[in-house]
């Protein structure tokens, strides 16, 4: 097995990040999650936009053109001969002097560090979800839009759902209304309307969410937790697959149709 | 120059974080920052508290007992022979396979690092800085109020305050609340009265704030920019020292009596 370290095919046990790697230290990193199927990199272009978007968020200096990108990606799936996979791209700000505010960006050099491991086994599973009650998504920062490092709101919602069975959880943003899940963002039927939380209310702007909204002819509507409680459908869409939500707190849902039409889509 | 990884006394240059530690790939990590005066931690006990609390937040196993890793720090400040310095205290999740609910955190096994840096040069000069737009403090996320490793939105706003010839930036809640610098509580003096967010308002709550606040007398209150534009004296605190704010979006303020008494007391 090889992945991708600073644009050079190493095994991963020849990898050393610095310690004092502010993408390790600071969470000073962005990234993007992509899928390959039959050796063909799924919607390269939509994820090479938001990973740009990150970067200009960041002002992290990307040390790579796309096509310079998307030739690696090539040579890696050649390389390690899985045609179906997670890819995972990620870029750290690079080794830096301690403190926030002590390197000048532009003279930081970043990580870049791209492997395939294999696809999450659950992708398409039901799962029981909670809506999180120890912390919130912060819709007012510009990290809310864009795939960056920092998932431990994410982490700690996750805990929370596993002690109380469940396998995902529901984030509402800071004024209480539903932002996404943990790892996915979220679909619901409610009244018969296919909805999902518009981007100004926090979630991910996910490639498959993009998608499933435009086949499904969705909408993007704000929803409370209780508008939430009360849908007749609910489902978590990312890259890798669409889970069907069977319960919510405790009350059971239908693994209903829209999922279904949505996995079709998704593939 | 040694560091102390997982316990072992080695150069840096010798340390190896994987690349798939969730401290690099997923933000996934606690620290702590503290000071080194004479060969002495300064207040080692607060902090540990701190990160034990981090700790509990995260469902973090920390893998060293408070007296281990109080060995540990004389050991690495006699093996540097750096009397003053800034003592950084990371644990991070350790290497998992990808996704964020991908491993039960009980079978990680945490990376630590610890290592002695020089103090900040401008831990006490006084600093322009200006509110932050681009990003909010999310005072919902337990993460306000432990030091986890996800530190972009004091980045992106130290960013903003750097491309408006400032050297700090406030960050405002989602409420739109005053709660801190990018890496200092803040404190005010507005109507005569010497003030600092309440930490429900999102601050960090840092043991030099705490210490200020008792021996100067301050009180714990709310404020908005606006109060914060109408303010006598504005100062920024942190384990390294105290900064003046000497301009607030471009307004003049004085470097005032306040700031120079809690300097006294923090040393």
């Amino acid at each position: 097995m090889v992945i991708d370290f600073n644009g050079h095919l190493v095994p991963p046990e020849a990898v050393r990040i610095d310690p004092f790697d502010r993408g390790f230290t600071l969470g000073d990193g962005i990234f993007e999650s992509l899928r390959v199927t039959g050796g063909q990199v799924e919607f390269a272009e939509e994820h090479l936009d938001r990973l740009n978007r990150a970067a200009e968020v960041t002002a992290m200096p990307l040390p790579f053109t796309r096509s310079e990108i998307l030739v690696r990606m090539v040579r890696l799936i050649a390389a390690t001969e899985m045609a179906d996979a997670a890819l995972r791209l990620m870029v750290s700000r690079g080794p830096a002097a301690r403190g926030v505010a002590a390197p000048p960006p532009e003279d930081c050099r970043p990580t870049v560090v791209m492997a395939l491991h294999p696809l999450p086994p659950t992708r398409n599973a039901a799962v029981a979800a909670v809506v999180a009650t120890v912390t919130r998504r912060n819709e007012f920062s510009p990290f809310s839009r864009v795939k960056a490092a920092p998932y431990l709101d994410s982490i700690v919602a996750l805990e929370e759902a596993k002690g109380k069975d469940a396998q995902d959880a529901v984030l509402l943003n800071t004024q209480g209304r539903v932002a996404s899940a943990c790892y996915a963002n979220l679909f619901a039927v409610i009244g018969g309307r296919l909805v999902t939380p518009p981007l100004a209310d926090g979630p991910l702007p996910g490639v498959t969410r993009g998608r499933v909204l435009a086949a499904l002819d969705g909408a993007e509507e704000g929803m409370s937790a209780d508008d939430l409680a009360g849908a007749e459908e609910i489902f978590l869409t990312n890259s890798f697959g669409i889970r069907s939500v069977t319960a919510l707190d405790g009350r059971p849902l239908p693994e209903g149709p829209m999922a279904a039409k949505a996995r079709e889509i998704a593939g």
